[in-house]
């Protein structure tokens, strides 16, 4: 039976809870409540006990809190790894969410380190005088929200998706209250089990709600952000609540998205090019099953490379084999049954704009499991030849899928890649810096982070699909409209901007450290 | 009867549309449209005219637009100032309105001409490199967002609203649909005349809608910006529509809010500080008839203080004359009736928490208008001996009313402030900088701005209830959780931000102008 973490104490639910099953066997691993809790205290607790403790510190402070905490969990891979098997992540996937999530505390353990003083105000600019005999100017600062950090995460990440929230929200200031999917808690349990031991974090700072989120939302007030990754119909939802809404509480939100990738006309077979573009293509696809916010669901190449490109994709994914996460297989299953049922059924609704040209969902090879009982699916990719459909540009299958297109220039690879209406990134690879210019800028604006890749960058490059703790992760519109990380840039995400006008000798003040 | 001005022509209704009162006399000053509008062709027409035009300039072309119109609209000044008399406002008020919305264009046109570069792109933070080997960083930059910017102005500053937000949107190549609240809308529409008759902006930059919103809002994409100056029921209303809220609409409100000032225990009858105070709280109540959502509505003062504080306010509320805003009065009319009703409505609730100790809106006298006809109140006065109580923090008359409160701490002035739970901006009036910096501090998570005021910055201080240029304007919760103007920052609202990862030398020719 999973726990809460709250006020302080571990909370055993009461009821029987329902059963999560892995993904690969379809076992049981752990039962989860299905009760609400007194969701009020619980953040009355973070605000009143949690982000004052934490704010006893100062940025440096909270910087080495997090040093502490990254290293400590580093201590804990093995069980870690263990564990997120049973979401049916394999080793590969589980070093993505685990390791990658530990590396966000590291990230922003250094930074906090090397870029952030004492105390707890952050200048914003420079003080600017307003008037002509130096007495009177604005000097615009961030201070800590003195609320809470509700986090709703995704099923997807159980780890990673945790930690990327909670690290920005510690190193700020302010206390969090995790609420994991139900699907993988019992990872995202174990992880904050871990946290909670050492003592490293001061009481309060974080909390787990391995629960029913009923009358979460109508605990928040103006001074709290809430900020959620998942669907767009989550975000929506938690978007228009009454008390969200009438509070104004802060939110942003990171939904999936119709992320595009962008072969250049330059790259024809052959080129270094051609090849980055087809192993990322392939890579984005089976990693964490194609279960990725940022997976490219929309691979645009130019016409006449079409059929090249097809060949040397569906040639390379002929070589991924399916199976238990823990028997050396290229691609595990997905999290759940359902969703599995959900990728076939908006498979269905690409296929009637294309045409499957990889991939059987009703035959294909399951190594050392049994593909009834776990969520298994081979790498599906289809071939769009007319991207005027709407469907390749609106329906999103969240799994081994992708949408093979063809376009005529950069003009009409920016319309495409806009009609995805907002992504949280898209990629372009081609070794013509004219060409990625063009259509990096063109598409920047319906995006909140581009990857330009050829022969020049591929050896450094994270990929098209990693969202690094220095670059700034969300998008517009059909990406929730949200942004989290970019260095420090999440860290003010979490704080409140506010002009202070007076005298610059005043001002010169806000930032001195009297703690 | 007022007009529209859509695709690039004025439009007059066919219907009767319903009479806008002089505030001052209920003399019928114009007629607005009860009809829609087809908010999707307009919409559509800022998007793929107007939206481009801007662009083709670039920041720097764009902020010699803005100089050119602010230098045009100059030379109407008489006619505008004679027009807002009409919304009740005194010429002292009018200024604010018509003179200060020009000084925004102004402002943004300087801003623009020394601090951005050519082309559409401002970089956002420095490249950052990733690998080791130096092949592989990021980028982050800001490019304009391809909607439209929909404006959705208060009734209280006509000009001003309108050109506060229009001026960012311009410089940074959105282009605006501006909607102005019906009851001041002829002052509006008189100034978009002069906007669009030049020939300035290109076509499709500017547009205005006189009429009723049904559709406007569904008719928002993902790409466009909704922004609103109103009270917090109206943001929250259309923070909620299903299209702002499924489409991830970029959104900003700015509301009403319980803004307060502080006076410090140093500032005794007889100092500076104390006459500083006592003449700003009165400024604040009279100016504009206290309509103005950065008004004190809150104004704390150290118990032992208390009396001295209302006997020296009650002393100079005495001499505020009301009457027609062509009378050489020191306080005009309320926006209309319905406002005066409401304000009284209010000011009952909190006289159930203190009682009116200056002011009778039964008994005043009006000079040179009827006071049944026009929108007339005295500057109203409450003392409140217990903070405690809800209403002086909770409700708002939206008029020339405030009330007044004893605190005894820093701690407890910084806790009073924060019961106006998030607030445009507050004052903190004392020549005491340790106290002045811990109640700044303190206060700033709740606040959008604060005003430190003393000998030293008085003469050049802009005051409480003035947001410049170069200050966020905008409040946490209550507030409307949003900002607006604040510089530059105004101009990175109308952008989307995106992480550009690549080769050094990629990154590098981003902001290459190659226009």
């Amino acid at each position: 039976m999973l726990r809460s973490y709250l006020n302080g104490q571990w909370r055993t639910p009461i009821d029987d809870g329902r059963p999560l099953l892995d993904a690969a066997t379809g076992d049981e691993v752990a039962r989860i409540s299905g009760e609400g809790l007194d969701y009020a205290a619980t953040l009355d607790y973070a605000r009143t006990v949690g982000g004052p403790a934490l704010r006893e510190s100062g940025f440096r402070g909270r910087a080495g809190m997090l040093k502490a905490l990254a290293k400590h969990l580093t201590e804990h891979l093995p069980e870690f790894h263990e564990l997120s098997l049973r979401t049916g992540a394999t080793p590969r996937d589980g070093k993505v969410d685990v390791d990658g999530g530990i590396s966000v505390l590291f990230v922003y353990a250094s930074k906090g380190a090397r870029e952030l003083p004492n105390g707890n105000v952050l200048l914003d600019g420079e003080t600017e005088l307003v008037g002509k005999q130096g007495t009177f100017g604005v000097q615009h600062v961030h201070t800590p929200i003195p609320g809470v950090a509700v986090q709703v995460n995704a099923f997807n990440f159980p780890v990673w998706g945790m930690l990327e929230k909670l690290a920005p929200a510690l190193l700020a200031g302010v206390p969090s209250l995790v609420k994991p999917a139900s699907q993988t808690a019992y990872l995202t349990e174990l992880v904050v089990q871990r946290i909670i031991e050492p003592g490293i974090l001061p009481d309060g700072a974080v909390q787990l709600a391995c629960a029913r989120p009923d009358g979460l939302l109508d605990a928040l007030t103006g001074a709290d952000l809430l900020s959620v990754t998942g669907s767009a119909a989550t975000a929506s939802a938690l978007r228009t609540h009454p008390t969200v809404a009438g509070n104004a509480v802060r939110f942003t939100a990171e939904a999936d998205s119709l992320n595009c990738s962008i072969l250049g006309p330059d790259a024809t077979a052959g080129t270094e090019e051609f090849d980055l573009f087809v192993k990322q293509l392939v890579t984005e696809m089976t990693v964490k099953a194609g279960q990725k916010c940022t997976a490219i669901r929309r691979a645009f190449v130019p016409a006449p490379l079409l059929d090249d490109v097809e060949a040397a994709v569906r040639e390379r994914l002929g070589g991924v084999t399916v199976g238990h996460p823990a028997e050396n297989v290229r691609m595990g299953a997905l999290a759940s049954l359902a969703q599995r049922d959900d990728v076939l059924a908006q498979l269905g609704k690409l296929t009637s704009a294309g045409r499957l040209v990889h991939g059987d969902p009703e035959r294909f090879d399951v190594v050392g499991a049994d593909a009834e009982r776990g969520a298994f699916l081979p790498p599906l990719l289809v071939r769009c030849d007319d991207p005027d459909h709407a469907e390749p540009h609106e329906v999103e299958a969240f799994g081994p899928v992708s949408t093979l297109m063809p376009y005529r220039d950069a003009q009409q690879a920016v319309a495409y890649a806009a009609r995805g209406a907002g992504s949280l990134v898209g990629s372009v690879v081609s070794a013509d810096r004219d060409f990625t210019r063009e259509v990096v800028l063109g598409a920047a604006p319906w995006h909140g982070r581009l990857l330009a890749l050829d022969h020049t960058d591929a050896a450094e490059s994270t990929g098209h699909g990693s969202p690094l703790p220095h670059t700034t992760h969300g998008g517009p519109g059909r990406a929730g409209g949200g942004e989290e990380l970019g260095g420090l840039r999440g860290v003010r995400h979490h704080m409140q901007r506010s002009a202070i006008q007076g005298h610059p000798d005043l001002l010169a003040t806000l930032t001195e450290d009297r703690s």
